[in-house]
Formats: C-alpha cells, structure tokens, sequence
C-alpha cells in the first residue's frame, strides 16, 4: 500500500503550484478601480434594475438587448441566438496576436421573486446597504466601505460577474493595457429554466464555441471568502413521492383510528431512506461516486476550515454527517426534501378530515459517476422494499387504492449528471495565479454545490474547463434579499484582468 | 369472575329494550309526506339557499331571521341571544297539559366551501341529482325516489334535522295529531367556529334549557343505514409542532449533505408516535379512557358490521388497527395529521433549497375518561424523550437554534373533553321506540365520532341527554358535494313527529 505517502506527494504539488501563483494581480486595476467606483456601481444599478426572471420572456430579453449594447460599447461582436425570447448572447473580442481563446460562461437570468420579502428594497431596485442601512450612493464622497453590499436579484447569481467582467475590460482599455486573449463570453437567459436556448445554439453551431480554455463564472465562492475554482459540478435528479390511502378525505372525527392517515405513511416511509446523522439508508445510493483522487484530498484538507463560522451564521447546532467535512460531502450525492404537503399545507384552510394523501419532492444531487436514471430507480427500488406498490408518473385507479394498503406515485423528472474534472489542467495554473490576491491563493474545489453548465464544456467541446467563484457566499442566492459584497467585485474586476493578460501555460 | 355473563345479561336487555320498541311510528305522517314532497322540497330548498358559512356574519344572521319567520309560522314563541351577529335562535311551543319538555339542540351554520370543487351545483344553489344526473324539482309528477340526494353546504350537516322538524311539525298540525311535548328548539349559528354565543346564552339563562330531555340532533347515522342513536361525543385537542432545523433556507446544492433536513427530522419524530398499523405508541395515550361497560360492549356487538362495504366505497384497502371494530375505536383517543407542510407545500413554487423548519398539525379527538391539557402534555413529553427541546407557543431565538440539534416549537390550543352518559336511560326507550321504524331498531353507538355540544346539556344541564343522527353517513359533510339522501329526510320527519308524541317514560 502506497496510499500513505500520495497525501505528502500531494501537499508538495499543491505548495509548488502555490508558489508559481505570485505576482499575478494586474497592476494598476485596482487604483483605476478606486478612482471609478461611482460610475462601475451607476452602470450595475442600471443591468440590476432590469427585472430577469427566467421565464418572464420580455423582460429577460430586455436584459439581452442591454449587454449587446454593453459589450459593443466595449468593441466586442455581438450576436444572438435566434430565439424569440432570452436567446443566448455570444460576444466576442479579437486580440492582435492572441494567445489562445478564452471562452466565459455566464447567466444574465435570475430565481424568481416574492417582493414583500425583500428587506431593504424591492428585489429590482437595487440598493446599497451598510450597517445602519441603506445608503444613497450620491452621498458618498470617499471610497465606498468594501464591506457594504449591493441589494437586488442577481447581484450575485449571476450578474456579479458580469459586472465584474466589464470592469476588468473597462480597466484595461483605459490603462491601455492590451488583452492577451481573444474572448468569448457566453451569456445564457434560462440557465435557472433548463439553458434549453443555450444547449441547442451550442448543438448547432459547436465552432462558435471553439476556445483553448473555458471557464463557468459562477456560483459563490468558499465562505473562507477567497477566490474559488470548481473542477466540477453536481447533477441532479428529482422525484416526487405521493403516498394514497383513500379516495377522498374522510371526517377525522367519525374515522379517526379507522383510516389510514398518509402523513404518518409518509413519515415512515421517508424515515426509511436517512438516519438520525443524514446518511442515506438506500441500498446502493453511495455505491457508484467517483472516489476523490490523492491530488483532490490534499487540496480539500488544504481548504480553511468554516463550518463553526457556518453554524454561528445560519444557527445551525449539528450538521449532517458530522465526522466528514462540508466540502467533502460536496462529493456526496445528497438526498434532501425539498417541499412537503399534506392537506395543502399549513396555509390552506384548516379542516377537520384525514388527507387521502400526503407528498414530498425528494431532490437529489448528484456527483461524478452516478447516473441520474439509476440513481432514481435506487430510490423507488427502495419504496418498493418498504412494501409498497409503486406507480409511476399517473394516479392510482380505485381498484389500485382498494388493493394496496402500501401504494405509491412516484413522478420522475430527467435528471443531469455531474461532473468533474482533474486538477491537474495545465490551464489551471495561470488561472490560478490570477485569482491569487495579496498572497492568497484561491480554494481548489474538486465539486462546487450547484449545478449549472460545465459538462457542456468539458465533455460535450472537450475542452479543458475550470469554474471560477467570485461571489460571496453568503449572497442569499436564489432567495430573498440576494446580495453581492462590494469587495468580491472588486476583488472579481482585478482576478479577471488578470486572467484577461495570464500568460499561456 | 361473573364477566362472562355480562353479555348474555346484556343481550337480554337490548332485545327487551328492542320489544318495547315495536309499533313507534306515528300513523298518518307517511301517507301525508307522501302527498306533499313538493311543498317540503321547496321550503328546503329555500334554507338550504342561504348562504351560512360560519364567520359570515351577515350570511349567518340571514339564516337566524329565516328560522324566526319559519318557526313563529308554526305557533312557536322565537327569542334570540343578544348577539350582533349569528344569534342563537330559541323556539319554543307550549303545549296544554305536557308530558314534559324535550329539548332539541341543532346548528344552522356550516363549513367553508370552494365552489369550484363542487360537481352537482354551488354550494348555495342546492340541486336534486339521481343516478342521471341534476332533476328539476319541477318536472316530477310522481314521488321522488327516496335514494335521489340533495347537494347543498348543510344540507345535512345540520340543516337536515331543522327541515325533518319542522316537515313533522307540519305534519302532525295538518293531521290535527296534537304534540304531547313542549319544545324548545336551541338553533346554533356557531357551531363550526366553536359555539361562543351559545355558550355564553347557556350560561347567562340557564334556566331557559330547562327540559326533561335534551336531544342533540347532528351527526350522521350508522353506515348500516340505519338511525342511530349516540350517548357521547369525542372531545377534541389539537397541537401543532414544528421542528426548526436553521435560521432560513440554504441552498439544496451548496448545503446539501450538511444542513439539516426538516422534513426528515419531522418524519422521524411523527414515526416514532405511531406505529405502521395505526396504534400511538406514545406513552400512557391509552391508560385513561374510559372502558366501556358491558352494555356498551353489547350494543357495539348488535351492530350491523359494515367495514367491507365502507373500504369499497372509499377505497380503502386495510384500516387502522384491523383487529378493533371500527365502532369500538370510536372509544380511544385519535392521533391524525390534518396538514404537513414544508416550503409551503407542493403548489408552492418550487426552490432549489433546503427549508429552515416543517410543520404537522397534529389533532387528537378525545374519549371519555381523557383531560385534554393532560393528553397534549403526554404528546410534549414524548417529542422531550425523543431528545427534541420543546419551545411552546413561540418562534425559536437564534441562540436555541444555535444549541439544540434538535428543536421542537409546539403550539397548543385549548382542547375540549368528550362525554358519554349511561346506555340506560330511562328516557331512552320512548326516543328508541320512535327511532325504530318498520321494524329495524336504531344502532346504539356509545360515542359518536364527531364533536359536538352534548355534556353541555348532560354535565352543564344535569339533564338526560341522547345524540340521534338522522342523515346519511356518506353525506361529504364539511366537504365539497355534501348532500342528504331523500330517505333520510322523510325518515328523520317520521322519527321526529313520533317523538313528539311518544310516552312519557
């Protein structure tokens, strides 16, 4: 057994590739930066303000027309999927002499909103916000605090980088400091709704998308808040599971003790799948995770460790699966319930009867080498060995509900399988230097979180792909009041320069 | 041990009881309802269109005056509470030398509707449906059939009993057959919201209920199909727990494997309460119910057994606690979910996050024997011994969510004890005779499943009281498409007329 040493072997690359990272911040970004911060925030209140919910098909495609106009200001080409409605924006930059290709990917599309949540302003009137609230820009005659935090839907997810992306261009062009690459800038409008415009511009014409290198600008970096580059990215597959035991709802009162109550069916039956600590308890459900490499062990023990600041800040007072840490279990596939129902939920008008039913949408995400199809029939296997008969994506006939005490509907979804890539890219290391800041080498992480497209990149172009993380964790993506921490655009602005003049591996 | 000849002993009883009920109906009121259907319908057809969702207070109030006009037309002397809104209506007929005084309580309000869900017609434009469908009234020539049903909000629950009173009061006035009784008729407007004003009339003039006989006339009947009579009604507690896990939703794919899931903290905790064929293994949930006596036990074992027919029609394929007959479980404690929730529930728009807490409302309709405060509390203590914090009636600090893994918010209302009196009333007999008709003697059912005012007359009142359910058990009462079948209305008019004039005991 060598298994012992590949840990030292390991610390020794990653300390070597470290120390290659020095010298990598662009100079003179970050005072140009600080001498135009009022116009870099007024030109990012303007894309914020654009309502973006994917599906809301003008609206998004208001924000298409707003970065074609950004980026042609900026001497990019500019074209457009031929989608009626938030098509893809492909922009595309030419250097003299280029080093290579760079392809970025980003979403211009955001979650949807419930504005009666938003604390400090509406979630598309954007605001900046410090510790004694809200503070009107105008009013500022120094350096805005890098603490502050700007307040709107996609500050962060997935806007930041875009803002990020401009500043850095801004950047160079006034300091006439050239780019080294030729660019292109992949701006997807459904990634939150399935990237379906996206997946078949890219299935129709791939030479658009030819590149030496791509990199997926998005997701929130590591909440030690440095820089943070992805080498994969989690599928996912879901399923909902609906369990009968009547027609109809019957009086709690007359048939108490005589019907069989769904939710405690439910209950049961989902306490089968996961124990006490988190673990799944379905047969096979780790079986097929792609073991981490020595290389990718050493860079998560070489991470900081924050999950005491994590559980301070969400008050949270014992994790799942205590003994593994968090950005191990990120190459796990989890199994979380995402939504549950009985009698239409708490907020529905109460009434006095037994539910004929009771469901839950189970989520899972998944890792490297698990098939999403596999993987689901794992958990209906399991139903199936609780006793139940399963049916499939249709609700049960009555003679079905009168012959089966156990009977579930299960509804599958398509699910997405994840992926991840080595560490050992040769593209990594400039990419790497670059998103090092005053000595601070970023974190490695073998699988970020979140699925978005990567696969599409590295599997389906076959070129080498890294994602890059710019944004603070806790952004409050997805949710209310989503906010994006001055500091990460800054910082995003000087790693992207950076990355704009790297060297070629 | 004598026990073994309790039964016998008992069985002697009810067939004695059963012979003295011969010959009860009164002679006339058939042929009579026979001859006037039309008019009955019509005037029902009139109440049940009035709107009385509990809490409409003008809709409710709109009924009280309707029942004024409708019982003052009959001779009676109407009073109503003092209250604003949805008054108790009190009628009352004097009689020249009465036997006595019978005390009938009904309610006139109903239970929320949602219009859309109903298949015959809304909820308050009542319908006349057959197995072809909706019948106008207005196109019969001949008798309705008696299995023909009535759609409307109450018209069973409890409507049904205010049309069979005042069709008998019709009935025995036109045929000069005089009432041997003094009525007070108690009209409720609150009972599906919790009674108040009557509770508040009761205790302010007690001296208006003075009776010899108080009948509850709500609830329905057997499924056998045949009138029954109830000397009890189910108390009712409710609870509701949710167990807090986070601050807020974290992302499914950033946090999934190390944010705790609510759904399954709650699924295991709800598991641990009941076991998989339905018996609460929560301590001590059975110890106080009060065991039925040997005559109680007899009068189950007379039942007609109607399980099969009932897992047919709702499509049931094995009840709770296969081993007790359903009319026995009616006399332990329940435990049922009436709502789960996590995220809202499933019509909810769907996140991509882990939700912070979820919910089950949990309600135990109670026995006799069982103090409510008490059975809530055994419920506390079991969420304790399961190693849950118990927080009641507030949301969790950030501190506690920060301390306990496992933490439980419980809300608890005010629960209310059930009651059941003696099987061997004196006055039972007279009111069993007249419930006896062509032969088929009532079911006596200890305690009725639902929940309704009963000790108030039995413990407040001190007075003989007895329960009897005139309408059809498949009357979807409190659902959408509650509906009385034909036959119940014309029996519940013959049983009522020959109680107006039974013997005095």
């Amino acid at each position: 057994m060598s298994a012992p040493r590949f840990p030292v072997f390991c610390a020794l690359i990653l300390s070597h590739l470290a120390a290659s990272w020095a010298l990598a911040a662009e100079p003179g970004v970050r005072e140009w930066r600080q001498a135009n911060e009022h116009a870099i925030l007024r030109q990012y209140f303007e894309l914020l303000s654009l309502p973006n919910v994917a599906r809301d098909d003008a609206d998004v495609s208001a924000n298409a027309r707003w970065l074609e106009q950004a980026f042609s200001n900026r001497g990019f080409a500019v074209q457009m999927s031929a989608d009626r409605a938030a098509p893809v924006v492909l922009a595309t930059y030419s250097v003299p002499q280029p080093l290579g290709t760079l392809l970025f990917y980003i979403h211009y599309d955001g979650q949807p909103v419930t504005p009666s949540e938003w604390t400090w302003c509406p979630p598309f009137k954007p605001c900046l916000v410090g510790p004694d609230g809200v503070i009107d820009p105008a009013t500022v005659t120094g350096a805005f605090d890098p603490e502050w935090r700007l307040y709107a839907r996609s500050a962060a997810d997935d806007k930041g980088p875009i803002a990020a992306l401009l500043g850095a261009v801004d950047a160079l062009q006034t300091l006439e400091l050239p780019l080294l690459w030729n660019l292109k800038v992949v701006l997807d409008g459904q990634e939150e709704a399935g990237s379906a415009n996206f997946r078949r511009f890219l299935a129709a014409q791939p030479d658009l998308f030819s590149a030496d290198l791509a990199l997926t600008l998005d997701g929130p970096q590591h909440p030690s808040r440095r820089p943070t580059l992805y080498f994969g990215v989690r599928g996912g597959a879901s399923l909902t599971l609906t369990v009968h035991t009547a027609q109809g709802d019957l009086h709690s009162g007359n048939y108490g003790n005589w019907a069989p109550d769904p939710s405690f069916r439910l209950a049961q039956l989902l306490s089968s799948m996961k124990d006490q600590e988190g673990r799944v308890l379905i047969d096979g459900f780790y079986d097929d995770v792609t073991p981490l490499t020595a290389l990718e062990q050493a860079a998560l023990a070489a991470m900081p460790v924050v999950e005491d600041e994590l559980m301070q800040e969400f008050g949270i007072a014992r994790p799942e699966m205590p003994d593994i840490r968090l950005e191990e279990k990120l190459n796990l596939p989890t199994l979380n319930i995402l939504a549950m129902d009985a009698a239409g939920g708490m907020q529905a008008p109460a009434r006095t009867a037994i539910p004929a039913s009771a469901s839950a949408r189970i989520a899972m995400r998944l890792v490297a080498g698990i098939n999403p199809a596999k993987q689901q029939s794992l958990v209906i296997e399991h139903i199936r060995r609780q006793g139940y008969e399963v049916i499939l994506n249709r609700a049960p006939s009555e003679e079905e509900l009168r012959n089966h005490a156990l009977l579930a509907r299960v509804d599958v979804a398509t699910g997405r399988a994840a992926t991840r890539v080595p560490l050992e890219l040769p593209e990594m290391a400039g990419v790497a230097a670059a998103a090092t800041l005053d000595g601070q080498a970023p974190v490695l992480l073998p699988t970020l979180g979140g699925s978005l497209p990567f696969a599409e990149f590295s599997e389906g172009l076959g070129l080498p792909t890294v994602g890059l993380s710019l944004v603070n964790h806790d952004n409050n993506q997805h949710a209310p009041d989503e906010n994006l921490r001055l500091a990460n655009l800054w910082q995003g602005m000087e790693i992207l320069a950076a990355i704009l003049r790297m060297p070629k591996p």
